[in-house]
């Protein structure tokens, strides 16, 4: 039976979704916890395999499990057997045997949160960027709306980016500050390796005045990745939702 | 110089507010930072005696420190020397030398975080009170309202508490559903030991259904201990803003 997990994780711990031989990985924890329960291993393909730190509030993943489980009893054996790694199984629902979790998706959101203070972190530790300096959010939110659309996404791409294409399709790029905290909601068919990362380090740039909606606009054309602002941090990045058709 | 300090932290690591000979405490940690900056111990006095694991957003402290600074700096170096405490100055105010964090208080507002759903929390955790089994929030408010007013609040009491009048006047109790967070915001002149914690925990009984709004106020007016639900933990519980008359 293929089941379809939608998890949150604190990505803090991890060297990311993938199994790694250096260190624990989310994947590896998942996979460790269903052993436990039926007594196989079985191999969970995420939508989306977060980065080294990246957290997720919605991340979908596939799973084929012999044992006979209704959708609830397997989130609380799972729940379970995770005890205490930040991971949490939110839903599990019986699918197709031809449901992929990664290439069926339609669209991934994520949400970039940015605290613009001085003062260090302490409740958000780890699960935000802290930027010191203050930030024009709505020139950044100006900014962003310049890299909307298909484009030649080179700029902000990863060195270790294993996609075919560069091209991809953003659909939304909003910024918006409340209160000291600014949110960069960005969604996406597809995004390539860190491009969000990429995205916001830029937005950032345009945030402190250092770079104009122009400049953003013209790296971007330039595909270059020198062009690129720097990289965010991981902490504050998080896979929110993964989209399919049905 | 007195100095207004305005604090956030995560109370989890300490055994609250107060210094312990059994272990670390909130102003144990900033009397430390304060003696490695000026290089003499002072005590740190805060509105609010925070209990163990409890959170603030904004506690507010006073302390006298003989070295001149100005508030940006005193903010800066204090934070300095907290590091990698999950303790944060927010802000630092030079007031009168008569000024005092806890006598001059007019009022504190609690916020109450409560996530309502099965899974373990994983971002979450620490920083609020997984309930599993569905709340009814609009029965919660209503019953919170029974609350309100000026009400010798026995039941509400921890046997610790030292306040010599069980009488305080409780000004705002509003219960909000927010997808599948309850918050509970609390203000008043002040609280008595756990009292927030005492009344929210008798709150989610009413949420679950095992108590009415009716055996809420039967409970207050019988001002008996033994009449008040499950404390809640303090991992929810957060002391949010300290108000002052200027």
């Amino acid at each position: 039976m293929r089941f379809k997990l939608t998890l949150e994780y604190d990505g803090g711990p991890y060297l990311g979704w993938q199994r790694a031989a250096t260190g624990p990985s989310v994947q590896s924890t998942l996979e460790d916890a269903i052993e436990k329960l039926t007594g196989a291993r079985a191999e969970v393909v995420a939508a989306g395999r977060t980065d080294s730190g990246v957290h997720a509030r919605g991340q979908v993943a596939h799973v084929d499990i012999e044992k006979l489980f209704e959708g609830w009893k397997l989130v609380e054996a799972l729940n379970a057997h995770l005890r205490p790694a930040p991971i949490a199984v939110l839903n599990a629902d019986a699918v197709a045997p031809e449901f992929h979790a990664r290439f069926d998706a339609i669209a991934r959101t994520y949400l970039y949160r940015i605290i613009n203070r001085r003062a260090p972190l302490t409740l958000e530790y780890g699960h935000a960027w802290r930027l010191a300096s203050p930030l024009d959010a709505p020139a950044m939110h100006t900014a962003a709306q310049r890299l909307l659309g298909k484009h030649d996404f080179t700029t902000f791409r990863d060195a270790h980016c294993q996609a075919k294409s560069p091209t991809k399709t953003l659909d939304r790029c909003d910024v918006e500050r409340i209160g000291d905290e600014i949110q960069i909601h960005c969604e996406a068919r597809s995004f390539l390796h860190r491009q969000v990362r990429s995205m916001v380090g830029t937005l950032a740039e345009v945030g402190l005045g250092k770079m104009t909606a122009d400049d953003v606009a013209a790296a971007l054309a330039a595909k270059d990745r020198t062009q690129c602002g720097p990289v965010a941090p991981a902490d504050g990045l998080y896979l929110m939702r993964v989209h399919y058709a049905k």
